[in-house]
């Protein structure tokens, strides 16, 4: 398990806390590659990183791509709807026929949880999961635990307020393995319609059907996207009723710490999950999380790829 | 104002003759790499530049994608429809998210006239208008007045018409202010229903309701692209009614001074705007625009990106 | 003609043997190339290759620009459904507009039989088939050969069997040639209704309308793909039917020679027109293919962009 943790990324749990201090270690060194004047180090030249995306995303899969190009890799993008996947094809056709052309990273984001580690079995590339169904998200975890380590200083202590549709978050399941095993005190709010019986069993935290028990005396607070197609239906009666309990306001957010984070994995719903006023605020850190993100994968791509033989490119200017 | 001028490129309406001049002949540099054995300078190595197209596009995305990959840029595409903007996201949050991924340039391309500008107020990267709603397309007309240039050695004087759906188009707009910035005499023509009272006023130029008489010697016949949705509606009633009173052939070119170039910013629509004879013809440099906007595009990144701290990559080989 | 074939990648018919095993050699020395640890070579640096693709596609897409990107030449990925053409541009003057952004090579994928060869009447730029219709495929062809030819160390005097739907395969027509060219017996089998009356004379080869006479001592055995759009349509009468007589299954394998290699352009369709067993049994080198498609792509691509300038790069390291 743990040799297989070192070859792919495919989930927080399981892992351990020294290989996840590493990543977002060496990510504070691309952290600075990304401020430079010249954004790139040739450190992954020659090899080949394929972004699979059967699931629609901006932000991720443009991360992953500009961390790819960064690191002098060949980024090739392949997108479920347009691809042989629309021709029938399975899931496992489609890596092995990638892996076939020699690329060195599959970066997966699938619908199905499992996906990623289920293409593991069909490649010899590090896989690095980008989002599998209602499982895990584990370089969204590791770019929060970036982001509120390079604000708060450390993890270990801090108590931590995901909120929303947690039952059916990978972005929470990641985060809640993670900040947990890095020490944070974590709590879930959320509906009661989405806050299953087990969950408090399942990631060993208090869970609670309101915003404000969550809240009390928060260092963090990560607000969860409201999935558009969840809302109007059997489990969130309505968009306002959801905004009017389970809404970030300042009002609410008075409730935690004074210096609490706001963080939010995005696209946010300005509204619904957030308050404009919020999201935009002294406290929110939403835009720093897609900073970290760049330089997280970078460091994620690097370990992946080129660790054993390249040195990381610390403060020495890249090659022409 | 003048300020951010150089860090953007948002219009042609309120640059000055200079920078306009420098752009065109920073241009005829980056016209010669394009025609090299080898396209490609190192110049913007280490800089990110991602399109931004939130409308189809096939030659004004390529033609920035090429500029930007023969500077040596990391180039991203991000298309609208697949983005998370088709998640329900705000076009200010997505150029936030963009903007803390640290590119260098934002080129945008955008239905909403202004969107371009309203981007700036969201990042420090340089923000290229690559369109944006009835606005303007300061890159097309750079493009245009370079090919002009280039075949005329010169602007000033020339009389140049501009032809068809005059109201709504927001390459008329940037090349009127450009052409006429430059000295040319700018004169329009187009239907009735698509000429606007304050059209003379807005921009200085003579209007015509039919095209013969903005064609009577004229140097330069810039056709429209007629948009199919604007056909069979209350504004044109068809297109053959369209073709018949505005298509440019050669009986009517012949009213034109008789070295008269014939352009079209394209995809052209051929029997409706243009005759075939024509737009293959022997005064059209239709194709040379479309070479032009390489060579301009890859002058604006530059400009954007490098000025203070790279020399022209004059006629010296390229690094290997 | 010779001369033109030179320049551009049309088809195999009417190409000679010495110009086909010109490029299954250069190709072994890039098939090393993609298995070393820095998967890249300056030879194509500067130069730019346009993918237009009119028709999805995931592996032929994808195997052009990892073979660009393997050889340092700028790729651009055109898709016809986004682009102009979707606007109602003619394809010759799409390629015309590509044209003059001076590109070394357009890569076309078109559903138009003749599509790539009307190209070249409107490009200086070298032109590479990469699907045309219902007429060919000339590089699925060749990685077919170099994939063969790696294997069995020679194909004059093999015995192969291209099954399925013959009629209406470029991949089948493409393979015809080829082989037939290069010496190998070449046998086709499908259903009556997909056996053309002429399918004999026009390739030469014998035709059987059940698989068992075609796989009786065959070498390799060819299954095409068949088109989701012919079954449950006059030609194929279902899925079922179809797999009951031609789905290359153990039991008919076993009347080939024992060593028989089992080969499929991709994507397959697992229980259709191969068995899931045969598809990854041992006699399979179905991934071999796409393997060997980087190799003999980038062969062709140096041979249309370098081969005067450049020498192959052997077993040197590539440049930093």
């Amino acid at each position: 398990m743990s040799r297989t943790a070192r070859r792919h990324l495919l989930a927080i749990q399981g892992q351990s806390v020294e290989d996840m201090t590493h990543i977002l270690d060496v990510g504070e060194t691309f952290f600075e590659v990304s401020r430079r004047a010249v954004r790139k180090v040739p450190t992954l030249r020659g090899k080949t990183v394929i972004n699979m995306f059967f699931e629609a995303s901006t932000r991720t899969r443009t991360s992953f791509e500009i961390a790819g190009k960064r690191l002098s890799a060949d980024v090739i993008n392949f997108s479920g709807s347009t691809s042989s996947t629309s021709k029938g094809e399975t899931l496992r056709d489609t890596i092995k026929t990638m892996e076939a052309m020699n690329p060195d990273v599959l970066v997966i984001r699938h619908w199905a949880s499992g996906a990623a580690e289920h293409a593991t079995r069909h490649t010899r590339a590090a896989v690095v999961n980008a989002g599998d169904g209602m499982h895990e998200h584990p370089t969204q975890a590791l770019l929060d635990a970036f982001t509120i380590r390079h604000h708060k200083k450390k993890i270990a202590g801090l108590k931590v307020a995901i909120c929303g549709d947690v039952a059916h978050s990978r972005v929470a399941r990641s985060n809640a393995h993670l900040l947990g095993m890095l020490g944070a005190e974590v709590r879930m709010a959320g509906p009661r319609t989405l806050l299953p019986a087990e969950l408090s069993d399942t990631f060993g935290v208090a869970v609670h059907d309101r915003l404000e028990p969550a809240l009390e005396g928060a260092d963090v607070v990560m607000m969860l996207r409201i999935q558009q197609e969840r809302l109007g239906g059997v489990l969130i009666p309505s968009t306002r009723e959801y905004a009017r309990k389970f809404c970030l306001n300042a009002r609410r957010l008075a409730l935690a710490a004074p210096d609490c984070l706001v963080m939010h994995p995005g696209p946010i719903n300005r509204g619904v999950e957030i308050d404009p006023d919020v999201a935009d605020g002294v406290a929110s850190v939403i835009l720093d999380q897609v900073e970290a993100g760049v330089a997280v994968r970078m460091a994620i791509l690097w370990q992946l790829c080129a660790e054993q033989s390249e040195p990381l490119p610390l403060s020495h200017a890249p090659a022409p």
